[in-house]
């Protein structure tokens, strides 16, 4: 292949996934939603325009990283240590009632499978893909509505935070159980091992960070050398404690998620995604799902897919804010704020796409939960606020 | 290879062409510089920490385009045609005494070659590595100054632009002659009618940005958009032109350089230039730079080649500058302010070695001309001036 030809890919999918991203917008819907569909229309299963290359796989590879630095970045660490306990408990419910239920989803079609063989992994994988919340149209969404600092609203969005943090972490868990070399007890070990050493190195890296941070305060050497540490973490993270390279990406955005500068590394590393490694990344999981498999069965899948992965967080996440003394109608609105996916679900189903735990046939049942939770959230958390506005002012 | 192997030698480029960069700018030399340094001490030659693979060689590629599509952007078209003619001599004089000289010094090392042979055109080419002058050095030397506007600071800005222009022309031609299939009145027409493509395409193109920028001024499509354009226009122009890719994407960028969002595209352009793209082409020349065929004869060529380049600028664009009626002293200036070179030849360079036309021992040449051409002509462009005043000064 002539070096050339990888401008032709970059120039189609960069205009036609920012084209789509528009439209989606137009329809209420997220840009990324738009992005992912201009994949699938480029792709082998509608035109054919452009294909899945290398290149395009391996930047890809790095826009998902970048991704994942971002949200790591825009982690608020006090406000997570505030809200604490109850946010906690809700985010615990939120991870592990769609893992133990997308298990069994999986399971139930496909038939149960015995205790660590390789489609009990893969059930699982199906509940760990159902377990990340995604905190941006959460956010967005209590914003519009105003009410992103009331008690439902912080206790939502630290929840959401603390459900990425745990869900990232079984996700670690299951791709480091799945190698049938590693035993548990090493892939406890090498986690731990490798949160130890974050913990400690990132403490260092992030003295070193002020320390240049106060010097050069706003010099460009601060967003690259950031970005070189994010890359560095990820390698690290996947190369010597068999961690996901995703998890160290997310832990370095952590690290220097308290930085002064911490806004201005954010809005480079932004820019770089959004004007080239994000719509690329979108559109390639666009590119790379495929319908050949498309049948009865697995159209019924997606179905229960979607309508599981809703209930489960409106259950679990709805169940405990009673508990902890919610009233039933700020309740259900933690369940149905913990509901949305985004970004985080589709790159955990592109890690277990290369950990083989996943084929592409499922993107398709991701893609679609993106698509309706994005929609339905605010729709209904909107409808849920009006009802009581109507309510407290027939009290009054 | 795993795919998380990437992230190394990008965390290691990253880390390492910044360090340099900045060390390099302490020097009083650019940063450029510094990024082509880091590339060296990491590449085979020195410590083999990292090395050129696909994946490196295709960003950089991509980062070529986006650097030429900035410089595009840069042109102030207005300015261009005020200036006209004298500017338009020259740099008519700093494209073509270079060429002649470069060329002669490469047959007077070598052994002359018959018109269209092959070593012809690779003393051609060494002549075309000669005749771009770097806008950016030479206008950041006379801003430091404050002579920017002055009759001498317009004329030599506009001569450099119109030089890279030129230099641009003869590069496609050489690159297009040298195909042993084409014949030359087939490069001619071809370029014609790229130009001709991209005039009436280009002033298309800019009616529909122009009506979409005043719809939505300074939204993340209009960028995004133009970044697509730009990789559209260099594979058109490499595909269906022979033209280089990279004179495709700088023309793109003189399509988009009187958009009223100009400065907004140039500013998100430079972003994802700067903190990533930028220190991995600079890097990889590095990284590609060999010394394994370093010999005295190699050494002594690289010595001439710099004075003579250095040598031929001063030449041509002095005498014609005296020529146009200019004093000696302010036609010393232009030739030393035209005598600069950064990126360009880089790039020329980088696209020679894909044709064929150089092989990789050269770029220690080149690097050599930008080191010391760039540190060379602030320091005695100050000097020229402070004379200059010291006269007057007198005479007054």
């Amino acid at each position: 292949m002539e070096s050339y030809e990888v401008l032709r890919d970059l120039a189609i999918i960069l205009f036609f996934a920012k084209f789509c991203g528009v439209l989606a917008r137009k329809c209420k819907a997220p840009q990324v939603v738009g992005q992912i569909i201009a994949g699938l229309i480029l792709g082998p299963c509608v035109l054919g325009l452009s294909s899945q290359t290398d290149f395009i796989t391996q930047l890809a590879e790095v826009g998902v990283i970048i991704l994942m630095f971002e949200v790591g970045l825009e982690t608020d660490l006090k406000e997570l240590l505030k809200t604490g306990p109850i946010a906690f408990l809700i985010a615990c419910a939120g991870v592990f009632v769609p893992l133990v239920m997308g298990t069994l989803l999986y399971m139930g079609f496909y038939g149960a499978a015995p205790w660590g063989s390789e489609s009990f992994y893969k059930a699982v994988f199906i509940g760990t893909i159902m377990t990340a919340t995604s905190v941006s149209i959460t956010v967005a969404s209590l914003q519009e509505l105003g009410k992103i600092k009331s008690k439902v609203g912080t206790t939502i969005v630290s929840a959401a935070i603390i459900d990425d943090v745990i869900g990232i972490l079984v996700l670690t868990f299951v791709i480091g159980f799945k190698n049938p070399e590693s035993k548990p007890g090493t892939v406890l070990l090498q986690t731990i091992a490798f949160f130890a050493v974050a913990i400690v190195g990132g403490y260092i890296v992030y003295k070193v960070f002020s320390t240049l941070d106060k010097r050069y305060p706003h010099t460009r050497r601060i967003p690259i050398v950031s970005l070189a540490f994010c890359f560095a973490l990820s390698y690290i993270a996947e190369k010597y404690f068999g961690i996901a390279d995703i998890t160290g990406a997310y832990i370095a955005g952590v690290v220097l998620c308290s930085l002064s500068d911490n806004e201005y590394i954010e809005r480079k590393s932004d820019v770089i995604s959004y004007m080239f490694f994000g719509p690329i990344f979108f559109a390639s999981i666009g590119l790379k799902t495929s319908f050949a498999a498309m049948n009865g069965k697995l159209f019924a899948f997606c179905i229960c897919f979607v309508i599981v992965a809703l209930g489960a967080k409106i259950i679990g996440c709805g169940l405990v804010g009673k508990a902890c003394k919610f009233n039933f109608s700020d309740s259900l609105k933690i369940g149905v704020g913990m509901m949305t996916r985004g970004e985080v679900a589709l790159i955990v189903s592109q890690k277990g796409l290369a950990a083989g735990l996943l084929t592409a046939d499922y993107f398709t049942a991701v893609i679609l939960l993106i698509l309706v939770s994005s929609i339905a959230t605010p729709i209904i958390l909107k409808l849920l606020y009006v009802r009581d506005e109507k309510k407290s002012g027939v009290a009054a």
